[in-house]
């Protein structure tokens, strides 16, 4: 698997040099130095567990064949273009958030050079997933599939995106929005298709199989990113900061957390007041009384008790799928995941 | 040709219909809201030539026989296209430039519900011409060609829309760097190919052309439209405010305009220097010592001379094409701009 993760690094410098020589465009030496710099500082510094996944999943697909270098590159290309794809949304992302920081770094658009060119950037960005797909897969017979599958991903993140926007526009902090649908229907369209569902049909498409008859596949993959950003809502919370890496802000930032849409469900009137009154507030006194809260109402059991009950209905769920590969896969994916305390 | 334009505006009424129902994601009655109100703002106010010229061209391919009332949705969904993909790209233009008003309203981005949610409703907006793409296309045999030309399209004008920001970074105010290749580069890439050469394409495309074989209709749409953006910079200065319904400011902008880069080319040490003291400047002061500069050299004569010159090398151009159809698509073009006062 080493071997594979430094095949995988080693794609990622052939396919920029390609974009950096694209002769669709007349590159001034000026312009390929910011496109440069920029998918460097863009692109790789993440975990890329999206884009390793792809090669994981299309290995274990091929059920112990071993795979040929061109196999390992087209998976790895494939990979990238999910990091392409996130690089692409973070970029944006933090613009819109106005965030300070990312991956241990000032957000791209925070450098005085960048600023609003930013957004520029991102919108290259996407635009370099389909150069790399036509470069590579267009004599493919699943190369058509290949655009579909990113342009719909695509659309479904952008639109999971929009509903968390406009439900915490500035100056509506409203509360009674956020119930467990709003927060499934987020964390499903901005989260789980590009992160969990993406990799695996990108791996099937090379398998040769047709991912229109695999929507029992996406279906676990959906469930599955919904209940990694459950763990990703209740590490913010009640992780370790040194083990995720960061302090937490959801409470201060005003998200439809899960913990906040389970208290919510839960809390009586009096402590849905207390919410209400110190939920989305930067001071740490209260943001103290909301973690008071979740610890009265034992949100840390209701975490214990959903997290239990997802692993057992995903595990039900994909032994039930006929073939033994795709739940290898699925199963992997799983693995992964499960009581990670980072 | 009254009748078409009234198809192609009854044509965006099926096309947002569709998207708003869109069954890759769950819409809420918000969401849709924001949806519906976020097009209407954005996508039909404009003057809708690009969109409307698919029909034309569709039709001038077709020598005469009456088009179908498919053929006729068909290219104004493809036309519809053109002006998402222009929208898509305004929308960020404008966050960029800090713009306060577009088409007569202010920016989407400055209406005070919107914000930076308008960098990901730029994001939609370009997400939906695949949805369109897919919704009417996908068992034409052209689909795939259709994909790769708005991928590449769009590719070259985020490309060209980066050197444009890139050469006037805030605080490096420098003439030298303004030269006719830049100029020429920057309009190429960012205005000709979605301009001039997407529609006609398109429409080749529906026509059922091969359109890697059309690469001299190609060279002659993207000199066409470098010709169109010239003249966009001469009216800027020149034409007259009430003709052109706005009030020009390339000057106070420092922008890389085709008049500057002329007059760098005609001027003395002298006027030169007046050149770099005064361009850029919001003080109307400095920008009619700037305007007097153009008049001094005769910018209005070089400019004719450019304007008789070009239409000579198009013309030419354009007769040594052999067919009669795609000639007539091309002189429509030409004709339709050919000393254009707005
Ligand atoms: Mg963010
Ligand atoms: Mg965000
Ligand atoms: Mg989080
Ligand atoms: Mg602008
Ligand atoms: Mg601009
Ligand atoms: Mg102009």
């Amino acid at each position: 698997m080493a071997d594979l993760k430094s095949k995988f690094l080693e794609a990622y410098a052939v396919l920029k040099k390609e974009l950096l020589e694209d002769p669709a465009f007349e590159f001034s030496d000026e312009s390929r130095q910011w496109v440069d710099r920029m998918l460097d500082y863009n692109v790789p510094g993440g975990k890329l567990n999206r884009g390793l996944s792809v090669i994981d999943s299309y290995k274990l697909l091929k059920e112990g064949k071993e795979l040929t270098e061109e196999e390992i590159f087209l998976a790895s290309a494939l990979g990238w273009c999910i990091e392409w794809l996130q690089a692409y949304f973070l970029v944006l992302d933090d613009i819109m958030d106005s965030s300070h920081t990312r991956r241990g770094q000032p957000c791209w658009f925070r450098l005085p050079k960048v600023g609003m060119i930013a957004a520029n950037d991102g919108v290259l960005l996407r635009n370099h997933i389909p150069r790399i797909l036509k470069n590579h897969f267009r004599g493919k017979p699943y190369y058509v599939d290949l655009l579909d599958l990113f342009n719909e991903v695509e659309f479904q993140t952008a639109s999971g995106q929009m509903i968390d926007l406009i439900t915490t526009i500035q100056g509506e902090k409203d509360l009674s929005k956020y119930t467990l649908s709003l927060h499934r229907r987020i964390v499903q369209y901005k989260t789980a298709y590009y992160s969990f569902y993406l990799p695996v049909a990108c791996a099937l498409l090379m398998a040769g199989e047709d991912i229109e008859k695999h929507t029992d596949v996406k279906h676990v993959l959906v469930e599955m990113g919904t209940y990694f950003q459950v763990q990703d809502d209740y590490l913010d919370c009640f992780g370790n900061p040194e083990t995720i890496g960061k302090i937490g802000t959801d409470i201060e930032d005003f998200k439809c957390s899960w913990l906040v849409v389970k208290a919510l469900e839960i809390c009586n009137g009096e402590q849905k007041k207390l919410l209400e009154e110190n939920y989305g507030k930067p001071d740490p006194e209260n943001v103290a009384k909301v973690k008071a809260l979740y610890h009265e109402i034992n949100l840390q059991g209701v975490f214990a008790e959903y997290e239990s009950k997802s692993y057992e209905k995903l595990t039900t769920s994909i032994e039930a799928h006929p073939s033994k590969a795709v739940q290898a896969v699925l199963k992997s994916f799983l693995g992964k995941i499960y009581k990670r305390q980072k």
